[in-house]
């Protein structure tokens, strides 16, 4: 330990942070140490305010500032369509697109019973609840494309049919810009199934 | 921007690290909304403490708490030998070593005079002075094996070489480990040329 024990703390802290190992740590420690005070902390304070100020919209379990988010406070925003999503990163993704303008539902996770979530751990309560209050046309079932996405979905899409709201889910197929020899074999069978005829 | 603004700020200076991208940011936003405020804020404060504590050492410009660095104050360095580096992050790539136990002079870069970097944008007078003041038997000049290293060795040891103080650079060859295969002709060829009789 010949190093300066407050930039020490700082390389720890830093190597905490997701897909950052102990160079990339250095990197950004040494950037820290050569830029000017007010840019490095500007990044101090955006994380104090985000972990004092953003918490779960009340209503889709978005992030959020105010009790709702900023989706859920537009009236821009079709109310009658709900997409229904895991995490709130897969709505910024989602919005990214520009190709949605329903409101969401974040479940916190997807079901994976080996692992000990069940119905109860996620917010499928909350969905039922607002689909009981809210003017619901439809939901699409967005959780990922993968084993414990398509079981939630499944699980989901049982409880709503009967509610008389259209169930939907987001088409599997090939990527766009995507070559048939680089896609698995699961995307591609899915993609014929689900041809269209032109 | 239907992201909460507290988050779009945090994503905006996150992004300004370097080797950070976009995908790379949100990874690390979406990490501190879900983990506990305490381990997060931790990172907050390191980067605060970092930029009010550390500073350079007033003898051989690492970074430092003190006036003098951790190395300058330690009573078990070998005080004969200085070490001279282009930047603080070198003393920890051979402090890591274990390999040295003098003393180092970090000089602030390394001569590019077509960046407009002169003996004078350097801290080479400081180390000069040093080498009148303390008692020294060597110098190591340890900068980067590149043009910008190379030019800025030879031009501090025709400064030393008249103080009769012994000026040696750190050897060029092959990595150990690598493979011949693997190694530039450049290398190859120090490697060569410094070829050492078994």
């Amino acid at each position: 330990m010949s190093q300066a024990p407050a930039l020490q703390k700082l390389l720890d802290e830093l190597e905490r942070l997701p897909g950052i190992g102990s160079k990339s740590a250095q990197r950004i420690a040494y950037w820290m140490m050569n830029t000017d005070s007010a840019t490095v902390l500007r990044l101090a304070e955006a994380i104090t305010e985000v972990k004092s100020t953003v918490h779960f919209c009340s209503r889709c379990f978005n992030y959020a500032e105010d009790d709702l988010c900023e989706i859920c406070q537009s009236d821009r925003r079709d109310e009658g369509v709900i997409c229904v999503v895991a995490e709130p990163r897969d709505i910024a993704a989602i919005e990214r697109t520009g190709a949605f303008s329903g409101l969401y539902h974040v479940l916190g996770g997807e079901l994976a019973p080996m692992e000990g979530i069940g119905p109860d751990e996620l917010r499928i309560a909350d969905l039922l609840r607002r689909l009981a209050s809210e003017d619901v046309r439809e939901i699409i079932l967005a959780t990922n494309p993968n084993v414990e996405g398509e079981t939630t979905a499944a699980y989901i899409a049982r409880l709503v049919k009967p509610l008389d709201i259209t169930v939907s889910r987001l088409a599997s197929g090939m990527p766009v810009g995507g070559e048939l020899d680089f896609v698995d074999e699961v995307t591609l069978s899915r993609a014929i199934e689900a041809r269209r005829e032109l």
